[in-house]
């Protein structure tokens, strides 16, 4: 485990369209973890959720989150990511449909569900395979 | 969230060698994530950590875990578990030789550390994707 910033190589992977796995913590303190789409953005983890995720509720009580972000090259390279999430409102979908565009290239598809946008700022992050000597 | 049994197509999913993230509990309770590989035999999850893991103290410490399995042919389907881990000693690797040659087809190349079994019984499993109509 190290602290941010993270080296320009791990950076540049954690720019692409790679699958990822938040864990956030149930109210009897149990992790539960769930794949999602990401942003890397400034140094943070951008994601979003829809309006009625039982997750928000989760990061509302407890704010403390995990990502692992695997290459999408090859899952033997992987970044691991803690810190807490600050939420607020998507209106106009504006960050939901950056987050989409970047994966799928199109806006997001489901346009009449209010969504919350989530900013994870790093505090520790780890690395694997090829960034293994870099944390 | 719904109780086991798995239905039969969620089993087949799980019975390939997928990506996997696996979420423990650090002593002050926070999540901590990384990528695994598994096993799923019998209705249950088996992982494998080196002796040395840190991770390894999370769970001895309180042995609730999340696992999310994303499909490698498409990881829009995705199945996240959540149970409890039992620990056991992995004597002449051959858990750890099991789940290499699942994953490589190959033994696990490093002979000299050791290895611990870890069997996650599910409590709770979701689907998503192509599996989430079943949960």
């Amino acid at each position: 485990m190290a602290p941010p910033p993270l080296p320009p190589e791990v950076e540049e992977m954690l720019r692409r369209p790679n699958p990822a796995v938040i864990a956030t913590l149930r109210a009897d303190g149990a992790p539960v973890t769930v794949a999602t789409w990401y942003l890397y953005k400034d140094g943070q983890i951008i994601v979003n959720m829809d309006a009625g995720r039982r997750r928000l509720a989760h990061v509302r009580r407890d704010p403390r989150v995990s990502l692992t972000i695997l290459d999408d090259n090859d899952w033997g390279t992987h970044v691991s990511v803690q810190g807490r999430i600050t939420l607020s409102d998507d209106p106009n979908l504006a960050s939901i449909d950056e987050i989409a565009r970047h994966y799928t290239g199109q806006a997001y598809p489901i346009r009449d569900r209010e969504r919350v946008v989530g900013v994870v700022e790093i505090q520790t992050w780890h690395g694997w395979g090829r960034f293994a000597s870099l944390s």
